[in-house]
This record gives C-alpha cells, structure tokens and sequence, in this order.
C-alpha cells in the first residue's frame, strides 16, 4: 500500500470517540452537536426525496443551491457572486479542501499553514506532492508570528491555507492579521484556501473572509459547510465560492474525487441558507452561552483557557492539573478517570516539525448546557 | 492552477446532456435511469432523517450498512467478508476508486488499464503521479489481446483496474479473461481494483468477481454502488470490500478525501442490500428488456451493435450511417437532427495514447420502453 497513507494514525477523533464510547465518558472530544439541526430543514430533505430528483445532480451542485450560496455571500459579506461559475458544491469541505488544493498545486509547490491545524491538511497536501511550510501561532493567545509568516513565503510558494474561525484553536483572525496575510498572498501571487466552515459561529467579533480585501476576490477559495451551519454534521455537503478560472478546475478536481452530491440534501441546505438572520443569530447565541459555561467551569476548576471567539471549540492549559503528564496522557486520564473525552492539542501540530506543545487540551462545547455542567462535575469530581 | 487539471475537457457526459437539453434530445448518454428507485428504499431514507442520526457517521461507515455489504458479498459470490475491518462506505464508486488508487499507488508507479475505460480513471491516475500502461480490447467483439495485457505488466507495475460488467462497452469478462488476468496479478504481485458498479446489471451470464478466483481475496479492492443497483444514481453511496491490511489503508484515504457519508442514505442502501433475490432479478430482467428493445431497434436501423452483456450501455458501429463522419461529429449530427444524444466511444480512450477508433458511439439503455421506442424513431426519421 502507499507507505505514507499507511503510516498515518487512526484519526485522534475517532480515537477518543471510541475511548469515551467504552468508558462511558462525555465527549467532549470530536466536535459534532448532540441536538438535531433545524426540524424544517430536515423536513426538506425528506420531502425532497419524494419527487422524483433521485439521479446524478449536475457536478457543481444544483441551480438552487448555487444560488443560495451565492445570496448568502451577498448578505453575509457583500461578495457579487455568479451563482454559474463561481460556486462548486461538495461531499462536504474535506471533499472541498482535497478539491481546492488539487486545483492549485504541483508536486514540489509549497503551501503555507498554521498549527495548530485541522488533522486532515498536511495529509491532503502531502498526497499531492506539496511540501508544508508550517507556522505556528503562540499560545497563550493565539497571535499570528509575523516574521515566521513572513519567512515561510518564498519562491515556491502557491498557497496558504487558512481556516477562520479556526479549529481546535476557536481563534477568530481579525482584520489587522488578514491584512497581513492578504499582503502576502498578493506580493508573492499566490492562492488563499479558505476554510470558513465556522463562519456562522463566532461571539460578538465578525467574522471577515479573506475573500473581501482588496485583490482578494480573484485569489480565494472560500468555504463553507452546511454541517457547522445547520448542525446536521453527517449530512457532508460542503461549498466552495471561487472566482470562475479556479472555480472551474476546482469542479475538475470535484468530477474526478466524488463527481456530485445527494440532490434531496443539497435542495434542504439551499432552504436552510436562505433562513433569515434570526436564525444564524441563535444559532452563535447558543454557541456563546454554551462556551461561556464552559469556559468559566474551567476557570473555576483552575484551568486558564485560550481566547475562543468561534468555533465549536475552545482550548484549556492543562498545566496546574496534569503534573507533569503530557496533553495525550492527561486527556486519555481524563477519558478514563473523569469519565469526560476532549482532545489532545498537539495532534493539531505536524508530527515531522518541531516538538508541539505539550499543556493544551481542546473541549468541544456544541453540546447541551445540560452535559456541559455534567461535564464540569465530573471534572470536578475528578481533580 | 494545476495544469493538468485545467487542461481536462468538460466531462463528455456533461457536454452531451447539455445539448440534449438544448435540441430537446432523449438523453442516451449520460448513464442514468429514468424511473426512481424502489419506493420503499426512498422512503427509509426519509425516515431515517428524522430520528436524530444526522452527526457525523463513522469513518468506515453505519455497522449496518458494512454487515449488509459483508452478506451480500456472501450471498452472491460465496465471500466471507468482516464487516468491521474488511468493509470502507464511500460517496459513491468515483470516491471509491480514487480512494482505492490513493491506497495502492506512489507516484512512479504504473497501472494497467482496459481501454475504453470510464473518464475518471485516467485523471485519477495522474493526479497521483502514477503511469497508466493502457490495453485495448478489440472491437468487434471487446476481445483481452492476451500478448498486449502480459506486455503491459512489468516490474513497475502496481496494480490493475477491471471493470467488469464495463462502461462503456457492456462487456462482462468471462471466467478465462479473468483467469488471464488473475495469473497475472499473482505473478507480478499487484493489487486489482474491481470496478463492479454494475455487478448485478448482467443479462444471462453471470457477473464474476475477481475477488473470488485463487490468490485475488488478498489482492483485490471491489467496489460496488447503491446507485446503480438500486436505480439511485444521485445518492452516491458506494462501498469497498477489501483484506482488512488494505481497507484500513483505503480508510484512510477516505478520511482525506471526505471522511464519511450522509447516515440517513447508508441506512436506507442497508435496507436495500437486504431485499430479496427476486429485486435484483426483477431489475437485470428489466435492463435486460431494454437492452433487446434498442439493440434490435439499432439492427433493423442498419446498425451493427457490440456484444453487451451487462450495464446500462451498448455500443453501435456507425459505419454504415455516419458517412465518413467520426464519431463525435457523428454523435453531435444525431443530438441536433436526429434528437437523440449518444456518446462518441473515443471519448473514452486516453487522449494522449494512438488514435482512439472513430465508429462507434454508446447508447444508454436506462430509459423507459416508450423512450427507447421514440428514440428509434428519432433514429429512423433522420436517417
Ligand atoms: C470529521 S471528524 C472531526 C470533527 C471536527 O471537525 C473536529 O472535531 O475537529
Ligand atoms: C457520473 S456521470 C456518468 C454516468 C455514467 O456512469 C456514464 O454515463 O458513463
């Protein structure tokens, strides 16, 4: 088999999914909600399928669908998007992701990333033939390292990948380091991947696509996902919004990896984008209050906790409690003896860099408020 | 962008049903039914969606799918297959076999292929750095040039990739092909990658798998589609039964690509494997119908037709109509006078080998008795 596929390990989430499965635990680990998305948006789905629309969907995505992506880039972001060319629906943004940097590198094209980083990145990467530059934001606030950033820009570089609202970090990149990234992309000529999949999720900062500053339309690959969107995260069907010339080799990519995606589920997200606001405001709201329980449990448990404006995630030093143990083996203690699953931060980092660090362990809190404050106890029970 | 990619036609699918569109055509082409699967597999997967399994479904797919696809191994071929480590679910067969090549293939190595061949195994290919040492089956009768396949394989081989029953030619490999091609496989020490979407789509001769001649149980990756077999082209559900050493590799490939797939659609497939014998000869039966219906049609037109004993397609030799015409001016003459969209079988030869052959063009024969007739009389009037 392909040594380098062979060689990577079980994905960390499935790891302690199946950890928290035999103990018991919370999970607090792979990053799913435990409520149902919309019932209405559902209901589409179900109806959808009843009506005869069962074959092969055109390969970028339905009409309807196209459209709504390209509404909501309006609304959201002020971005005039050609609902024809410009968008490619996926399998969902993994799908998206292996797609968009299929459509931009060679082998022996560098692309530029930023630990900690979202687990299937550099293995998408590496199959293709590209060489990581990887650069690593500093805890405990997650700043962006310009020089570092600046350094890993060179003559081979074709891209940088960016993921804002950020997982496992829940960092949110504000307007000063997109900046600083846009400069870089458009001195160099390079593309922006742009995995904005949490850009519904984040607290009381706004969430700015790279896509919006200047020189940036021609240069971005922006996507979203309906999973984090609509909390319906099994449904797997993603989007990406590219100016035409990259949009259409990133549809290449899509016809060789999956070709189309599941008409009734792609005819219920289209619905779903087109709710009004009061629906994408409850849906962070909710998100908020979820964090905010459990980052002030955690406070008070002892742990310090990394800025998290979004995501589903937020990220906790572990230092005063884990006596010396590190991040794997604290969270697998955890799992054991608190009966609650997170994951450990340093499987965000490239196991061929630099040792990762060793203090940060990421909790989930997409979860009912409910198990959050059982969560807590447990923890506290625990410690 | 990625130069090869960018370089890739439009799929010939695509651009054919868009002129099927404009001339008002019967679309022909594109191999897709024109009547819904069952009802009761449809109406599963409405109801699947609304008892709160829409998160994330496991990496390798819903245990009662990968017990499904193990039992119908069973049942139909006599395979004795572990639904926990020798099944991998996947967005449909296209995922599948980019996901079987990423398992097998490091750039350099090469893989034997039957032209004509599907329009993704080229490009996936390709995009992995691997080679492709192509072989001709020869019209008229799809015969294996048994001195050309042994030629092709070589110390750098590293797998083949058969399909069988085979788009688009209908061909389904009898015992002795197989045999050839197994004693190859054993001798060079290769992987097969068995496209047998549609396995159970063959019209009085049995579909074999490899997988089942001497020595292939290791060796073989064999991928089957709910989309063809249950007339849901659009759902893309595919599965990959394999050794448990090399699905665990293919897993992981999948995590890349896409990592799961929508659970409502998994368990209605599940449901569907399940169905009695008397589906899956209710539905050949049917196929095979439609088949004799456009084949004698072609006859009495003046057409000779290609030997096709399973699939949704036959080919036609054009000779006699097309005047000196090849078969894409051919097939564009019959879409816009004729009403009929077709597609042109070099199509499906790689584009960088010798000169494709020009005569032939493939019919789909997944398309209602009365459409079948009303094409033939398209035929007829512009003839
Ligand atoms: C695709 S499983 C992982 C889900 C997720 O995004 C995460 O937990 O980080
Ligand atoms: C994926 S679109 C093509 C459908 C098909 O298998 C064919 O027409 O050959």
């Amino acid at each position: 088999p392909n040594q380098y596929l062979a060689s990577l390990p079980t994905t960390i989430f499935t790891i302690m999914s199946q950890l928290a499965v035999k103990h018991g635990a919370i999970n607090l680990g792979q990053g799913f909600p435990d409520t149902e998305g919309p019932q209405d948006i559902i209901q589409v789905a179900a109806d959808a399928l009843r009506d005869g629309r069962n074959q092969y969907a055109p390969l970028t995505g339905l009409p309807e669908l196209r459209e709504a992506v390209a509404a909501s880039n309006q609304r959201f972001y002020g971005l005039e998007v050609d609902p024809a060319t410009e968008v490619v629906v996926t399998s969902g943004a993994t799908e998206a992701l292996a797609a968009c940097l299929m459509a931009v590198v060679e082998p022996g094209d560098e692309v530029v990333v930023i630990e900690p980083l979202y687990d299937t990145y550099l293995p998408a990467l590496k199959l293709l033939g590209a060489v990581p530059r990887c650069v690593r934001l500093a805890p405990p606030h997650w700043s962006v390292p310009e020089a570092e950033l600046r350094a890993a820009f060179g003559p081979k570089t074709k891209a940088i990948m960016l993921n804002s609202p950020m997982n496992p970090s829940g960092k949110v990149f504000v307007r000063e380091e997109l900046e600083l990234i846009a400069d870089l992309v458009r001195e160099h000529d390079v593309y922006a991947i742009c995995d904005e999949v949490y850009e519904h999720l984040t607290f009381h900062v706004k969430h700015i696509p790279l896509m919006t500053l200047p020189g940036m339309r021609e240069r971005c690959m922006r996507i979203g996902s309906a999973g984090k969107s609509f909390s319906l995260t099994g449904w797997k069907v993603g989007y990406v919004t590219a100016p035409a010339a990259l949009a259409s080799v990133v549809a290449k990519a899509h016809q060789v990896l999956v070709f189309a995606t599941a008409p009734n589920l792609q005819r219920a997200v289209a619905y779903g984008l087109n709710k009004d606001d009061s629906y994408y405001e409850g849906l962070s709201a909710q998100m908020e209050t979820q964090r905010d329980l459990l980052r002030d449990g955690l406070h008070r448990l002892g742990f310090d906790t990394l800025p998290a404006d979004g995501s589903y995630f937020i990220v906790a030093d572990i230092s005063r409690h884990a006596a010396g143990r590190g991040d794997v083996e604290f969270a697998r203690w955890l799992v054991e003896h608190a009966g609650v699953a997170t994951i450990p931060v340093s499987a965000f980092y490239d196991p061929q860099g630099d040792a990762a660090p060793q203090n940060l362990i990421r909790f989930a809190f997409c979860k009912k408020p409910e198990i959050l404050r059982e969560a807590l106890k447990r923890l506290e029970k625990a410690l």
